[in-house]
């Protein structure tokens, strides 16, 4: 059966998939940078950033820690990174803004578009390592259209690990071959696809910057391979109208 | 401080509150019954059904049963009421459309216009004991414009207990004096407030039908206290436009 005709509901990886996360962060933080008169290689700090985020993840999978939201772990490593790059004396309430960048970040171009004619015949959600809190406060602020905010807080496991896909899957009362996952990264659908999602690689192929090697291409043959959501719109059968 | 001031989210109520679940479970069965030939007075069988709801939650709030959705709680009851009212030799499929009635109900008259201006101004989602598949399908036939969807499953803790309003104020990283509990039942909200949360009444004297004696007032002096989801908007400074 095509996976149009099978899959109910799509869900969707949101860092890097919806939203241009590097971009929104350096954006951010320069801006905060020349406020103050601080002199920071922004674009490196928002990779390190992002590279302390799958060892923060991986003591909570690995069970040496206790379940701890995203906003917690991604919090502790802006401490350590702030330290890093000589960046003293903010007040809490500063640091706390920073944060909240991850709160605040732009969509791809063709994302909204994308995903309101996906809405109109299929359930349309998250399926994000990021806290509800977060992800409710970027949709406000994108206008991301989402049926359901579902993700590692609602399945209290960080992806990749099987119950994260699994528990979102049920509760929306599917079966996982009822639900597609929409993702970047290769490494994402794999584990998907393992408990029985449809899956769809949306290449982004400047998610990382203009270096990026790794996702520029897709490593299997997903169910739908495309380069926007609109095209993703397009191979499930939601017409511009 | 006004709680208009302090809150950042409001969360609802849905049966009865946001819809119509009593007309809409009567005139769905009766369609049902029409079509079949039966004879039922299915009035009588929506009261049991909804009468049934609170000892079948009971169950599970009082630890003498695992958790357990409200779709498989409804679906006893169900099964328990054709049995009582005469109704046999029923497929499988149709049992579970009858149960996904549920799934189907109406809004009250106001409810999408009054949920589109509060959107505006604030982050609104279900307060709901049913479980997230079921109110994903009403918000998208309804067109529920829900931010987020929270409830018994989000929190696996059925309302009253205070663990359902704690833990989804938690999900939205919201302390509970910012959050607004929203419904046209005064036992909702004072379990609600006992934990902090702001309160708003919505009369719905016609929840139970005509003879409705429960709920025709509020009993003590809620933040908001209005009789329609637009005199929300108005009271929580959400103007037409």
């Amino acid at each position: 059966m095509a996976a149009k005709d099978q899959v109910r509901a799509l869900l969707f990886d949101v860092f890097g998939t919806v939203v241009d996360w590097r971009q929104s962060v350096i954006r951010e933080l320069t801006a905060f940078g020349n406020a103050r008169g601080l002199s920071v290689d922004w674009a490196r700090f928002a990779d390190d950033w992002r590279g302390l985020y799958q060892p923060a993840m991986e003591e909570v999978r690995a069970g040496r820690r206790a379940w701890t939201i995203l906003d917690d772990l991604h919090r502790e490593s802006l401490v350590t990174l702030l330290e890093r790059h000589g960046v003293k004396g903010l007040a809490a309430h500063e640091v706390e803004h920073l944060n909240r960048i991850w709160h605040r970040l732009d969509p791809w171009p063709d994302s909204v578009e994308g995903l309101i004619r996906l809405k109109r015949r299929y359930i349309i959600g998250t399926l994000s390592n990021g806290n509800t809190g977060l992800l409710v406060r970027m949709a406000k602020r994108a206008l991301l259209p989402w049926d359901v905010i579902l993700g590692a807080e609602t399945a209290r496991a960080y992806k990749p690990l099987p119950d994260c896909y699994q528990r979102n899957a049920a509760l929306l009362n599917l079966e996982p071959q009822e639900v597609m996952l929409v993702a970047a990264h290769n490494d994402d659908l794999a584990a998907a696809q393992s408990v029985g999602y449809r899956t769809a690689f949306v290449l982004r192929p400047v998610e990382y910057g203009p270096g990026q090697t790794k996702d520029v291409a897709a490593t299997r043959d997903w169910d739908v391979i495309t380069d926007s959501f609109t095209g993703l719109a397009d191979a499930m059968g939601c017409p511009r109208r």
